[in-house]
């Protein structure tokens, strides 16, 4: 749960940057960090908190290459000390890192890192990258040849020297990364909503198990390992990305459309309306009511004033954010049968409090259809769901979820409806689904990777 | 252009305004203002910025009343000594005034009171309110009367003494103000949608032309004058209210949407999508797409991180939010004829920079409807709109509009389509529509009244 | 206890006015306030803190006139609201008053002019001032003479319109104001120490009772009316203002070394070394070492990084403010008999605490000398003394003092000995020395005065 | 050029450290770091500014341990990125580190460190210390004799781990560091004014080579070489520890004041009065006056509301630096003869600009005489002198610095005079002289180290 952009090739690379990464915002809220460089030395600065405030006081300097990061705790807590990029001006190497998802083998290299005498001065996963590079020799790509055979799990990564902009993705593709051209300037980023903002051009995808260097003489694509298989998750195309997005070769908003149509056909609902929960289930609600003949109507307000539900730290701050945040129209819901969609149902809480709210509202019967399976494992490459304890589909029933949530009826799209939409119906095809499923395409390393993970999380 | 709210009751009466004043955002967005009381003496709190920066740092203490204030400037610049409310602390009347409205003999009233002697610290229309009031005799409602007989234009008023709340709507009606109730507490507010947040209960509206005094003795009605005809403001439920709020006797969406399918009767289009300008157009974009039959689409990504562009101040800044704030899906967009749905045209900028980006993302053709008539004409009771000279349609013509904004053709609702909708067809009717007519149901003063006006706005 | 300044005549007045409020800084550490003008209206910023704060963040424009004001609150609660100067955009006058001293019939005249319906909107007796000016006809002058004829007390003014600066002491001379030129500006300030920091050249003191309009058309001198007699405020001399400053026609350095040398002889001390309380004690111990001929040495060690204690506004913090503040040299108290200089005691709790750490140290004896009368009475003038019961000596002997403060021996300077040192011992003579003797040149206007005074300043 | 202290034993140990560090701030004013534990981990808070601007908002907690730092930057840019201390939480050892000093083989140790992988954060070199310690194996004094038995330099060290302070000196003993005792708690500082503001009593000083560890055991003392020669910095002693301190066997006062006494036999001068620049001359102002029966007094007035010129950043603000914070008085000044005191030049600049401003105030004559011998040469180990070509006595004769000063006369005390009075008046004595003699105790490792610091410093 990270945003990730680089500009190469113009002097208003940091401008672009920051541009790019307001529009990936929506990736990460807690704190943001940019680098750039004078040709010599790399330069960076971090902030806690939204790009409109950091853009409001950041002063732009010009250089020919810059990147930047968006920040949510996948380990480590909310802190300062826990930005990216991480940037190290060795003697003779300088480089910037992005990283965007999580390595699954961190603690242990850390630890064996740390036997060597390594000094880590932050808790982030990435540092272990910026060891191993150190450490390698040769030139830049050797060197992250080198690092990134030793590490496991999900990264696509960004970085920057003082003379060239590298993007890598790891060998199962877990986390999106596209290139787009700006006139001569090369952008990379997460989603392609980044490159829209900044009028750049959408070339490709950055390929599984890719390392694309782009320096003056151009851009050089080389391989880290043969890829076998693909595992991009699923989670970004439900939820996670924007929906003007285009990432693993579809359109994210047609996506979510074409699993509400699905969802319509697998759950059915006798109503009167179908209302989205705003903004996440919008295309989905669109799709629903398209397949179902349901009118769509529009029956909770979304503020604009505050950000997005999921990915806020504390659980209490997010009790009160339901209710600042929608607010039910009354003659819309008022003795109304509802069809209420939603992407996805993490906690259940504020599923809870927005059919509790439409309820208040006069609202006949709340018909709640989930445009995914239910979420019962934990990710371990970069979403940041909550540990298994805490998400309420690894241990209810859909039955009990329904309880809980209070609705009259409720349904989840199943596994099979989901992967047909997404054309993937096969179990060597190219989506992770672990967090459905349990297939981790890469196995926690030994039994304590998770509380190791947890361990790092919560202090 | 401002929020208002008044909590009577309860201890929580201060927290309760700031949820209220976070519901009515919409309304004004460079500054926040509440008052609260001890029993005697009335203090005060007023800061630049989103009541959600407000409510971080402002310390919460209990108080029995409360009123609020969000503002965008109407007269005066952007300044901290222009928020509201306005106390006075008086050693025998000590109040709170908070004014949603302008009016429209504040020159004229300002100077003869200045003549006897009168102290200004603001340029607010609002402080010869207090002036008036604290000039009268008797107890609080004939000091309002006196004071409010002297006055001229658009004013709600609610308005704090140590024991007592009181709301005011002028005799016009010209803008909205309700009242709810919480359990034994009471609220007054300019939308219902800052009474759903608090969870309160609607009521009623504040009649035109009346005052209502709320005290242990429980509430007090009482008449300014008899009024004669009613000039509630159109643009409210055109543009500037809450989807989810009821004013006037309406529901907002609802206007809106069949605003949206008159609009489609008036001025149809042959074309493949219906798609709105988020979020101003979304409803007439849902009514115009079901009585046309034309699908309807979302094309344009707004981002969660920014506020309203009609009400930012400097026009630098709208230029780049513009591109900031939405995202064409390009998707949705390519080959497509798009009908683009908005409520208004000020100053046709927005809309050009809008079609252009659809233009650049492949859209084939795009036909732009407006669900009301152009905007010809200043508002001299509380819009802020520009002069006559940055209203694109009070010198260009529907043809020259549709050259400079670029689309391939563009319609507007007419006036009588608009009436229609909101039942109200006939000459003495209820409905204040100047920006659109010219029709100013109180004429300015003299002939300095406009330049005076910007004289004030400007410095 | 405020420090006051103005500039004519130069682009650079508020940059130079600025500079001079640094100089000030020891006049009032709650907050600063400038105005400027571009001719037309008149601007004003006002901030809580210190000057240094204040200059790195406000932006310097060109004004021709500028005047500032820092504050120490003699009547009102320390915030925002209370920070001069007053600005007033009269349509007609447009003024920025900035005042030092304190009226004594504040109160009454609040009070009917608020039963005219005047609307004062902070606690300063200086808004009285104001609303004096703008009820006044004629020209400035004019109306400042009728104005000031209502006011009684202590008024050393600065004020500015956007063409002329103005200067007036009132009739007793309570508060120092003097004349300066720098090239062909004019600058009047509360001290000399304001113009050196400018560079600008001492001319003369502002004389009691005098108006000085200083214009485009040059310096013009009136008189309020006839004084009779002078009461410049002693303490200023002996406490408050900067020793570099020269005021009252007297070298405040001088003053207070002398007035330790006439404590040597009124009070010797059979000890080792003087020692002052550092800075208050400097000058005097200088003096009473010279004259006595026992060694002067320093023995307390201050702090650079935090302000001046009398000053501060709770108890608690002045509480821990003299521990962080001031160290003893062990290695020069220890063992030794010390004479322990300082300029005033008021609560006597520092002393104690002074004492408590050089007795700690090692000191053998500790003979106070205080180069000032017990201070007995509360000042009306505007030096902000607590209130009668907080003054330890208006019910305290000295015996009981010293024992209180824990000292061996404790002697005051007489006011005899004062009044032969400042050259004036005579009955009708120049100082007001109310503090010291309860001899109030203006009697508090009746019964209720002092009450209200405190009431004005406690909420 | 950095304050360092440590606290163990006391649940309040952040609080004191706080407090010590309050009472350091001479020592640097750039920026301020604490580290605490919860017996776990350490935690750690660095900013840029004051330790009263810090103390405001930050939020104490109970730790058993804390240390704290207070840095001027000798080696790196001034950026919150330099702060100190340096904290590694690795999984087998957890430690932060507090430095005062510079090392004087830091670039090369880097350079091997990097090709062996390590990954530098800072430019500090207390991170190569870190780096060290965390390589070698063993408990933390095996550690710790391995890392310093590698660094050459200047280094008085505090370090914590969750259950132990540890306090090193080189074996040179370059700068102070002393011992102290608050009830059962122990506390380790930079000087003795630290452990007066905390109410701690002095125990002794850490000796040269010494490593102190303290911890639930008691204290242990090791040493980290046989050491064979002292070499104080005599600079501690005649301009940079607190007056009130007592560092290497004396007390600094008492030092200045001999010195003052001297430089009257050495230097005398034919005049009226004997003032000092304050408060860096004040002492020896005082010795001067006592030793040449010149009368003492005080001329110049400094400004309470701002730091200490020295040792702030750039250039420009030092130019106007001098203007607001010292003010002549006239009536001291003129027509005198005067005998100038300060304790060193520098630049220069800034005694010629007091030179100008005494002038102007009327001075007949200025003698200036100087406490200390010419400063000649860069300090290598921890003093931030400017490179040698700044310093103006590298580059000119005494009467060259006359001339460029203004005054009428100029006297240095002599290298034997200040030797004398520091007892210490032979070659292999206890003090480094190096800033005055370029007799570098520990030469520069090879001809680029000199380049090499300014390298490091200037980016």
């Amino acid at each position: 749960m990270c945003g990730i952009i680089g500009v190469f090739g113009t002097d208003d690379s940091l401008k672009n940057t920051i541009l790019g990464l307001h529009a990936l915002q929506h990736r990460g809220q807690e704190g943001i960090g940019v680098a750039w460089t004078d040709g010599q030395k790399i330069y960076c600065e971090k902030r806690l908190g939204y790009v409109s405030e950091f853009a409001k006081t950041f002063k732009l300097t010009q250089s020919p290459i810059s990147v930047g990061h968006l920040r949510y705790s996948t380990t480590g807590k909310s802190e300062k000390n826990n930005l990216q990029p991480i940037v190290v001006n060795g003697i003779d190497l300088k480089i910037a890192i992005c990283h965007n998802g999580n390595l699954t083998n961190f603690f242990s290299l850390r630890k064996s890192l740390e036997e060597e005498g390594a000094v880590f001065t932050s808790e982030m996963d990435t540092e272990v990258i910026a060891h191993l590079i150190m450490k390698a020799k040769g030139d830049i790509i050797s060197r992250l040849k080198f690092a990134l055979s030793k590490v496991k799990g999900a990264f696509s990564l960004i970085i920057m020297t003082p003379s060239a902009l590298i993007a890598v993705r790891d060998s199962l593709g877990f986390r999106p990364l596209c290139l787009g051209r700006l006139k001569n300037a090369y952008v990379v980023a997460s989603e392609t909503c980044a490159l829209d903002i900044i009028g750049a051009e959408f070339i490709r995808e950055i390929e599984q198990g890719e390392i694309l260097l782009i320096s003056k003489e151009g851009i050089k694509s080389e391989m880290l390992e043969k890829p076998k298989i693909k595992r991009e998750c699923i989670f970004e195309l439900i939820y996670f990305a924007r929906p003007d997005s285009h990432i693993f070769s579809r359109d994210v908003w047609l996506v979510r459309k074409e699993l509400g149509k699905m969802l319509a056909i697998e759950q059915p609902a006798d109503a009167d309306i179908v209302i989205p929960v705003p903004d996440s289930g919008l295309f989905a609600a669109i799709g629903y009511s398209e397949q179902s003949g349901i009118p769509f109507s529009y029956g909770l307000v979304r503020s604009h004033y505050i950000g997005r539900t999921f990915i806020e730290p504390s659980s209490q701050e997010r009790a009160s954010d339901v209710r600042i945040k929608l607010n039910p129209i009354k003659s819309v819901i008022k003795g109304k049968r509802i069809v209420l969609i939603d992407d996805s149902i993490v906690r259940g809480t504020t599923s809870r409090k927005i059919v509790k709210m439409l309820k208040e509202a006069g609202a006949k019967e709340i018909h709640m259809r989930i445009s995914s399976p239910p979420i019962k494992f934990p990710c371990y490459y970069g979403i940041d769901t909550p540990s298994k304890g805490e998400l309420i589909a690894s241990s209810h029933s859909v039955e009990q979820i329904k309880n809980f949530i209070g609705c009259d009826s409720l349904g989840y799209l199943s596994v099979e409806g989901m992967l047909k939409v997404v054309g993937d119906f096969y179990e060597n095809g190219g989506f992770c689904t672990a967090c459905f499923t349990g297939n981790y395409p890469i196995p926690p390393e030994d039994a304590e990777f998770i509380s190791q993970l947890r361990l790092f999380r919560d202090y």
